[in-house]
């Protein structure tokens, strides 16, 4: 058991990519840390052409921040985007987030670390970073950092869905960081010491905390349960579905927009809250006809296996479609929605209590695609226009960001393109 | 790989217990619990002596979850234990809340269980309950359930610490469920089928998830770290301290108080949040001086390892104290208590953001005792008046309970000898 078996795979590229003090490495060497020795501890890669936490098979944990940009100076801003650049990569890679972390710093000065992920591996960090509209154009319609004549076409503003009920508190934002993991303290430091490296140039938005990954990104993962006790998800974009999948459907490609988002991804999240108890008083036959699938297997309606063939158009006895019209999944089809497709890799949410003795909880859905306009847009208008589950379901939070492709190598940073520095 | 071994220890007597229908198992059988298949995994025995939740080795999430009693009914209440207590056994078991789950319910009627824990390994859950002040004597000072002589006199209402700002929705309420597990759907699927269970008889009141147990409750576990980086609790009531020491400071014995509560024990909650911002702009020296401990390794200062004793009485070359006289680690500590010791299992939080740019986040103090009076309360004055943590901390809730002791076997029930059924 060695510190490379601990990072594990695609560490040894970071590892060697980012300047590592031996001051700032973190202690791995306790008991919880070898205990915990296993793939879900292992480091995944930071450099490469898209950004990690898109295809990466999705880890168990998130913490999602929006921050709004406090400064009108672009070069503060370029600076910030290289600081958490070199961070990110540090603290993917298993380590403090700077050099002189909380063992290694100075008693005069704070910590370049805040030290509560210390003796903790890697355990499977992403960072991913995503850039709002109101990067480009604020609210005011200033262009502050003259990059106005760079917004992708694709970033504009999602429509009013019916039925949102959206509070702009907990929506929007200027840069969004998702960080996933498979050890929540992993993922809550992560944003943490961003936001410590951002004071005074970001202040954070809103956050969001998730567990028990609703998506599953890579065929070697089951499919997961919402707070529904449903397999939502079973036709997720997946990472072995191949570069001409992905291709069409996650990655914007050249000639869509601005040459700077090519490799990268638009990234829409929802924050859906559940009403659970009303759900909860739902018969089961009720539930699986709102769902279109059967609630222990996950298998469409008239079908035995979760991953068989959706028959939409099998009738039963008295003449009715056996899933029905209203169907969560014929409305989310592809077949039914132009052959638009997303990469989700949403995550449930327990917000405490709403007051009126709930829990206020929920999926908070994140996907991922190639361009908004003709993905997510439209597949949730129909879903937002004829889903039964809206009954059970209110629309809290949105947000819509782009992300730029992945940092090549220790020289690049987030944003260099949109920035051409 | 068979379904005992997913079990493991403890499971096989309570299997043996309570009646397990074949329908209302869970499936184990996926790929995904299999990967997970680990101590992690294992049940933790529901029925004994003491409730467990208390001295089992802390798990790592934690849903926590207050409710009021909404009927005036003896009867009801006393039904509803039954009921959250047969439910708990199969769920701490690893299996559906209900005998007629969401998988083998029937069409029309509402499942027995909520589904999201299907496939999920028992993954350690606890389930430990406890009663509330109000309980015994309502807002309005009505015996609503004729068990006001029943009320122990060390369930008296926390007095108002000094810099407290206690926050009534979130604080108090008349029960309280504590759901320990190694996997947070597991966790927060135990409280919402509880509630759900306990749908017109009960409302939630106020509830908290958590990450990162914050302490260690046996030797074999490391001390983790909380949100401001540090160990904390390295002196915690552990396990292994043996018999004597579990007596003296955590159940509840003959003569202490009302008969019902022997074996039992005082949990104390507070939410503590933490002004983590200011803390990390805080340098190294001066944290480490707070504390009293180093922040690497988390030795008292002036020694060398974290389980080393703590000289109070050592000096500098200025002749003032290596330990400070308001360090965290001298105030709290049991030689300047009367000797008092608490048993601690709190977990880290983060609650979103406080809409002034900060993350909402701290600890959530869980610490249970023999006798609130002798332990938490003078501890806390000590804390509360002296403790320069204080400066970066304000506590926001606040919970007292009587949690009774452990359920015998399956004619048993929470509660029991308090309602003399």
């Amino acid at each position: 058991m060695d510190r490379r078996k601990v990072l594990g795979i695609g560490a040894a590229g970071t590892v060697g990519a980012v300047a590592v003090g031996a001051v700032g490495a973190r202690l791995v060497g306790t008991a919880e840390a070898s205990e915990r020795r296993s793939d879900t501890a292992a480091a995944v890669g930071f450099h490469g052409p898209h950004q990690a936490g898109i295809v990466t098979p999705a880890q168990d944990r998130l913490h999602f921040a929006a921050f709004d940009v406090t400064t009108d100076k672009r070069d503060e801003l370029v600076d910030l985007l290289r600081e958490w650049t070199a961070a990110a990569a540090r603290m993917t890679g298993g380590q403090d987030a700077g050099t002189l972390g909380s063992v290694g710093g100075f008693p005069e000065a704070p910590p370049d670390d805040t030290g509560e992920a210390q003796g903790l591996p890697a355990s499977g960090l992403t960072i991913t970073i995503g850039f709002g509209p109101g990067l480009f154009r604020d609210a005011n319609g200033k262009d502050r950092f003259g990059i106005a004549d760079r917004k992708p076409a694709a970033l504009e503003d999602l429509p009013h869905f019916p039925g949102d009920a959206i509070q702009p508190e907990i929506s929007g934002g200027d840069i969004a960081v998702q960080a996933c993991a498979n050890d929540p303290q992993v993922a809550v430091h992560a944003i943490r010491n961003l936001a410590r490296i951002g004071f005074g140039r970001v202040a954070m938005r809103w956050s969001q905390l998730g567990f028990g990954r609703t998506s599953s990104t890579s065929r070697a993962q089951a499919t997961p349960r919402n707070l529904m006790g449903f397999k939502d998800g079973t036709r997720n974009v997946k990472a072995e579905d191949g570069a001409d999948v992905l291709r069409d459907h996650v990655w914007a490609q050249p000639g869509d927009g601005p040459e700077w988002m090519v490799g990268g991804s638009y990234v829409v999240t929802r924050r859906i809250r559940m009403v659970i108890e009303t759900w909860d008083r739902t018969s089961l036959g009720e539930q699986e006809a709102i769902f279109g699938r059967d609630k222990g297997e996950g298998a469409p309606l008239g079908a035995k296996k979760e991953f068989d063939e959706i028959d939409f158009a099998a009738r039963n006895g008295d003449g009715d479609p056996v899933v029905p019209e209203t169907a969560h999944v014929r409305l989310a089809h592809p077949d039914f929605n132009n052959g638009a497709k997303l990469l989700r890799r949403g995550y449930n949410f327990v917000d405490g209590t709403d007051g009126l003795g709930r829990l206020n909880a929920g999926l908070f859905f994140i996907a991922y695609q190639r361009d908004p306009r003709k993905q997510f847009v439209p597949v949730q208008l129909n879903l937002a226009r004829r889903d039964r589950l809206n009954e059970y379901i209110k629309h809290t939070s949105s947000g819509l960001f782009a992300c730029p492709p992945g940092v090549s190598g220790p020289d690049d940073f987030w944003g260099r393109g949109l920035f051409g520095a």
